[in-house]
């Protein structure tokens, strides 16, 4: 981890001029704030500089007058019970209150004061019944050694102290802190109460964009994480001897990454194998691979809170068909002809279009398409009936990362379920995943005139695809962050169609 | 599986009373129905029945008129995303949903008509978008024949349907079905709206009891669900030349789950060692092992909702410690003690005293109790101090399953976290899990007089007492079905200490 001060001084400039322009001259000791926090701790506080940076561009008028800027108030999760059971809900950190105290625990709060750039951390009181069954909680002295805050007291207090410290002040939340649980808590803080039953989408606007750029802190995160699941796919080919069903690879994979200390995965992981493969979202990962081509696995580890993404495809007994090699040499060309391209300024859609072109061209070598020019093809958007997701998305603590100004309304297929509609910039980790499907569901629809165009259908071979229903779907996919001068693949497992071969046939060699 | 009718025989005296009385003529129907069945769907409708009879046992008056007899409605969860997330939150069906229909969907809804014993299935309409992602969901007829009810139908209709069919009926439910979501499905059935908005305390006792007792499907998936656990923890054991961390026996336990086809655990996996063991809800499993004697692993497969939930105590190398042996000789004297005497009629609250009075006896041979009799120190309750938790509980879709009815107020803390405060049932599955701890949290406010008794301090020595620490804590827990003339054991994992160094070592051996 690189000291947090470098990654600081990449936007001091702006905050400096922000508080010239508003007027404090706290600058100074906020400066000698961040140097004096500990580079081991997760950089609460200068994530929360960031928020406010944004918060400032996106409305001024909050910082009119400094010393009514506003309160940022944030939450996680309650703790929930089954219904009827007393067995709790798994529990995933808000990610946005995560950003701004770097504190993994259920049932607290956070308070940020934009004026004094103090972050206050309440954490649940202890509760004697519950040290019984799982030991001394974290002390207020332990939270305020291992996180980046100000200070760190109980939420029981939360109430009464804020409605002193804040009175007149504007209190701001992304989501509603609404409901019995928060009432409680917030009950005695009438001022607050009022005004978190409706979010703010200016500071959830401010807190995405932060997010979105890493700093070397949440990079090394990262890079953690994809390293576990670099080492987790390459354990699943390398022991596919043991392996007959897409439970195992499932097993496997988790396995591998929970020795490393990866107990939760970044999303539900999709282990799919033959025609399952054009399942783009296959979650039942239960299937015999007996009689099948192709295995695509499509996983990644979670790192405290930060995610990796990563997916693989190859032959089941080491072996490609023609048809399956085809089409994993295309995407294999779309996705390293997409990933050298990262960098700085680079146009996403611009990518994604290429791996489409990537696509139309082999696809007209290959005889699958006939009948038209490329651009003609391209144009009739058939290429969607194969490739009908983006070419990959913001990464970060959610798998798909904030930041990204998706457009689902889209009325143009090729863009309508891309996930980064802007271009790339320095800090941002994106994914790289441009796949090939022969799915009936998305394809049906264009050889029947049916996809809302009326064009893309007449340019498919129906007898040459034919032979490519067996191969399901191929998609490669690697985390890859952008940088000053280009770009870095946190994803190290081999994708070479030849060494995937070489692996697996090892793997069956030793059985 | 056995066939059904022979377990419905079970109750079907009372059942055919019941119709006698209510004087409705559908008994006969109603066994064809039964009959007709096919054995190896899961058993919705005999459950319905056993609600039914319940029902009727705990509420007469809802069936004084049989044309007028409730209609239940209950609903599966809703599909819910982490905040500012396209992530789903995990999903776990309800279980009384799931006791009346097999069903494991979300978003879904289902009637049961007590009058004409119909149940009625609703699942939620296709959604193109998610065909696209996630494939074809199962289709209205693929549905009725899988899961034992009488129809299957969309749920968009239900709000409409139900208005004419149940107009003027009674509606119960379990839980308040409020909120947004529910009223979009069920704003076209006023009656319902209005009635739903509170739960029947009745249907949900009918419902509890009915599923404490088990019938022979249910025992199929919960001997399916042990099995997979036995083999999980013993591939624990046989592999401990892997293993020097907790997380490592936690990812192996959960790997050979998962091989298995058991996706979910029934419960968050405790995996401890030394001192760790003595915090009973222990879910860090981080730690590393050396310098530390024992390893405690409580970790169950689920099978189809159903649950497993065993415990193992055995030493980290192989070798018992002199007290580490000492105190699981003593555990496993408890445990087959209390074991033995499971059989219809026998008393829950009598087993976990004999319990007490095994490791009171025990603690003085040992020394770490003096200076009374064992019945003085069995009455100062200070044995609580080192067997804090219950002898055992119900176990069935939830782990703490429904039936039990525990009493946490009691003064008594004998008895107050005992789960179970009734006499054994035939068709009941209990864990019998006795355990002995030595936690500073649990001890010291004995020995200090702060027990609330002030009495049980003076029995223990403390210099005896000292040696005790570094065992950390014994737990053996097996899963028990109480039959008709005395018990199964369902778990089949080693539990003499012998065997247990013998595994360990030849695995040790092996690396």
């Amino acid at each position: 981890m690189l000291c947090l001060i470098s990654q600081f001084c990449g936007f001091c400039r702006v905050f400096v001029e922000f508080f010239a322009r508003s007027g404090t001259n706290h600058t100074i000791d906020l400066f000698s704030t961040i140097r004096a926090m500990k580079i081991e701790k997760y950089p609460a506080k200068t994530h929360a500089l960031r928020v406010r940076q944004n918060l400032y561009a996106l409305a001024p008028s909050y910082f009119s007058n400094p010393r009514e800027a506003p309160v940022l108030l944030l939450a996680s999760p309650r703790t929930v019970y089954w219904p009827f059971c007393d067995q709790t809900q798994p529990f995933r950190q808000n990610r946005n209150f995560f950003y701004l105290s770097g504190c993994d625990l259920p049932d607290s709060y956070l308070t940020y004061d934009t004026s004094s750039h103090a972050i206050v951390l309440y954490l649940p009181p202890v509760d004697a019944d519950d040290v019984m069954w799982s030991g001394l909680p974290l002390s207020l002295n332990e939270a305020k050694a291992q996180f980046d805050v100000d200070d760190v007291r109980y939420s029981d207090k939360l109430g009464s102290e804020m409605a002193s410290i804040f009175s007149g002040r504007t209190i701001l939340t992304v989501e509603p802190l609404t409901g019995a649980e928060h009432a409680k808590i917030l009950g005695q803080w009438p001022n607050a109460v009022k005004s978190v039953a409706a979010a703010d989408t200016h500071v959830l606007e401010a807190l995405e964009e932060a997010r979105m750029i890493k700093d070397e802190y949440e990079l090394g995160l990262m890079r953690q994480a994809a390293s576990i699941s670099n080492q987790a796919h390459l354990e699943v080919m390398s022991t596919m001897n043991l392996h007959t069903n897409e439970k195992h690879i499932h097993a496997e994979f988790v396995y591998h990454s929970m020795r490393a200390g990866s107990k939760n995965q970044s999303y539900d992981p999709i282990c799919c194998s033959g025609h399952s493969c054009s399942t783009l979202h296959y979650v039942k990962n239960d299937e015999d691979f007996a009689g099948r081509q192709l295995i695509l696995i499509d996983a990644g580890a979670e790192w405290k809170n930060y995610a990796s993404d990563v997916t693989r495809t190859f032959p089941i007994n080491g072996e490609w068909t023609t048809e399956a090699r085809a089409i994993y040499e295309l995407v294999l060309d779309m996705q390293t002809s997409c990933e050298k391209l990262v960098a700085p300024g680079t146009s996403w859609e611009g990518l994604h279009l290429l791996a489409h072109k990537i696509l139309v061209k082999g696809f007209l070598k290959l005889g699958i398409f006939k009948g038209g020019s490329e651009e003609e093809i391209l144009q009739s958007r058939v290429s969607c009936a194969f490739f009908p997701h983006g070419l990959g998305h913001m990464l970060g603590m959610d798998t798909h990362d904030t930041g990204g100004k998706a457009n689902y309304q889209d009325p143009d297929p090729m863009y309508r379920y891309l996930r980064i509609r802007r271009n790339l910039e320095s800090g941002m980790v994106v994914t790289v995943e441009p796949g090939i499907y022969f799915s009936p569901f998305l394809i049906n629809p264009y050889i029947q005139g049916d996809d809302g165009l009326g064009l893309g259908g007449k340019f498919i071979d129906r007898y040459v695809l034919e032979k490519y229903w067996d191969v399901g779907g191929v998609r490669i996919e690697d985390d890859v962050l952008v940088t000053e001068t280009g770009h870095e693949n946190f994803t190290k497992v081999p994708k070479d169609p030849d060494e995937l071969s070489a692996i697996i046939k090892k793997a069956l060699i030793v059985s």
